[in-house]
């Protein structure tokens, strides 16, 4: 089974590369590791990627198949698509086969698994290809113990004030902006997207329920050993209760020593049902910090606000009023404002330790 | 395939009948619907429960082998022990055999599944024996979605300090307490434990940690069409870092309108590393309601105290101390003191709505 060291993606986005299901691929283009060889969509086969959605920041060939795209090298092919129906349409079988038989690996951010598969399991054997269930948990996950506690790294989680609001930018962008000021950062992933992002993780959403806090612990105990700050993308919200189970085993599992408070300026309730009315900033700002500390005191640092949708001057003036009702640094990453924030992470983060050097 | 519709119970202990890892025999013992046939304990048989464990209440006679118990008229062997390795010893298996050929349904609190034994599931369906993995939770559970709001029952969740400080019994001994009371009451099962003596339930702990919510929605929502109250055994607690976001999932997920506090006397950590220190039960109150507002108010209206190892006296003198602090009723189910829980369980709840009536 041959797993790539170095990726370059063929992203297979077809009938939905513009559309909000395809916000895996978008953020693997955006951020991930590797290049991206090449995209399939037959709706806009021929554009460049920079013109159909240059907020991307990345260039790549648009194709309409797999036999076209295979001409710009790619060493994987990537499921990175919320299909309508939740799974796979037919004709995509076919390409998956053909990049199969071609040697490239599958990587699968949908909620089905292509292990699976009987017949494609047979097919990616005979050609030795890996097949990368990205939201299939390890078997061996322990339970929690408290050993991140003793961890030489700072840990640094985002928390959200309702699912969608751009945990995992932020704690990309944090990641980015601490390593441009020198800091040996490391972003840990915790959902598909950030998985294929980093190219390691658990989905914690996937494990079960008794496991989540051992996962988030695992994760940040099997960091890269020169790592120094770590950036952990946080799931959920307390305040919503489909998932406010996942994000408190989050937090209390990876024991951060500083939160940052993600929110989408003017969401006032949960975006999904019973849409459940957020607190004010100041009190979530309260009770994340007061769960934080069952295992460690966590300041919550800076606020991460979205300002999709707003002008420049609607995004300043709520920038503001957010900062004079929270008494912290706010600032949107999706705005540029990565380096404000990154100032106030690692101004409350704690003195650096001894790192102890081992293998992961 | 043939369930018992009212079970009676061959209890296998063999080795384990009076210690610690006999909690989910015991507690089917003390409160299981349908009769205990015989006890398998070789290290105890010939003696009866009642002198063994006088404690649990009820009487029947401790045998030596499957073949001996089968004499009872027993319909289901029940596999209620955690075994020291976590799976079972080879010579239960010789046991577990005899039992399907004799046509007793096998019901399994352990972790392990005895669907993963193809030998077993072979022989139990040439006997059309039920297999029943307890734990196993089933494969359609829905997200959270709200309609735990909308049900016609009042509904009451046991939270507790930790884990292991009584929450099940106090449910049951509430469930009880309140029929005797005249009110239509039912114990909603959350854990391996619970569903044996219930005879139904999720282990909330085993479901996907995404579902969690929505488990516990499903069982509040799919109760008796006759039930008023329901009362839910909660799990785990929001200072055990290593379940705390099982118990916020079902917090949420199962909406309670009040919610009972759970508590050992004289515990001041978490029973387990890293030993989280407790609040005091005026703060777990505050946060326990302040978190179930998410969805619901609900007040803390009791105490659930467990004295086990204070004389009557050390018993009395700190439940008095209990009340002063919290101001709320504070008794000890395991000493009797359930009904006056429910007075103020039922004190504290809406009015009755409604019941619509329907099918599960």
């Amino acid at each position: 089974m041959t797993t790539p060291t170095e990726r370059s993606w063929l992203v297979l986005a077809d009938g939905y590369l513009t559309g909000r299901n395809a916000k895996t691929a978008h953020g693997v283009i955006r951020y991930g590791h590797g290049d991206i060889a090449a995209v399939l969509d037959r709706d806009n086969a021929g554009a460049s990627l920079r013109t159909v959605l240059p907020e991307l920041g990345r260039d790549a060939p648009i194709v309409s198949s797999v036999q076209e795209g295979l001409a710009y090298g790619p060493t994987s092919l990537l499921l990175g698509v919320a299909t309508a129906g939740g799974w796979m349409p037919e004709h995509w079988r076919t390409w998956i086969n053909e990049a199969v038989e071609s040697g490239l690996e599958i990587a699968n951010g949908l909620h089905g698994f292509l292990k699976e598969d009987p017949d494609l399991v047979k097919l990616a054997r005979a050609n030795k290809v890996n097949l990368w269930d990205v939201r299939e948990p390890p078997a061996d996950i322990p339970l929690f113990s408290g050993r991140s506690l003793d961890i030489p790294k700072r840990t640094v989680l985002t928390v959200g004030s309702d699912c969608a609001v751009g945990k995992m930018s932020v704690s990309l962008e944090l990641a980015a902006a601490g390593s441009a000021n020198g800091f040996s950062t490391e972003f840990v992933a915790t959902g598909q997207t950030g998985i294929l992002i980093a190219g390691r993780g658990i989905a914690v959403d996937r494990v079960i329920s008794d496991f989540v806090a051992g996962a988030a612990e695992r994760l940040v105990c099997e960091t890269h050993p020169s790592s120094d700050v770590l950036l952990v993308e946080g799931q959920g919200s307390l305040w919503n209760p489909a998932f406010s189970g996942v994000t408190l085993g989050l937090l209390h599992g990876s024991a951060p020593h500083a939160l940052v408070l993600c929110h989408e300026a003017g969401r006032t309730t949960t975006d999904e049902p019973p849409f459940v009315p957020l607190p004010r900033l100041t009190d979530m700002i309260a009770v994340y910090e007061a769960m934080a500390s069952t295992v460690r005191d966590a300041r919550v640092a800076c606020i991460a606000l979205n300002c999709r949708g707003l002008s420049d001057r609607e995004r300043k003036r709520t920038l503001n009023e957010v900062e004079e009702q929270t008494g912290l640094i706010a600032d949107d990453v999706f705005a540029g404002g990565a380096s404000r924030l990154w100032d106030a992470v690692a101004a409350a983060l704690p003195e650096r330790r001894a790192i102890r050097h081992g293998s992961r």
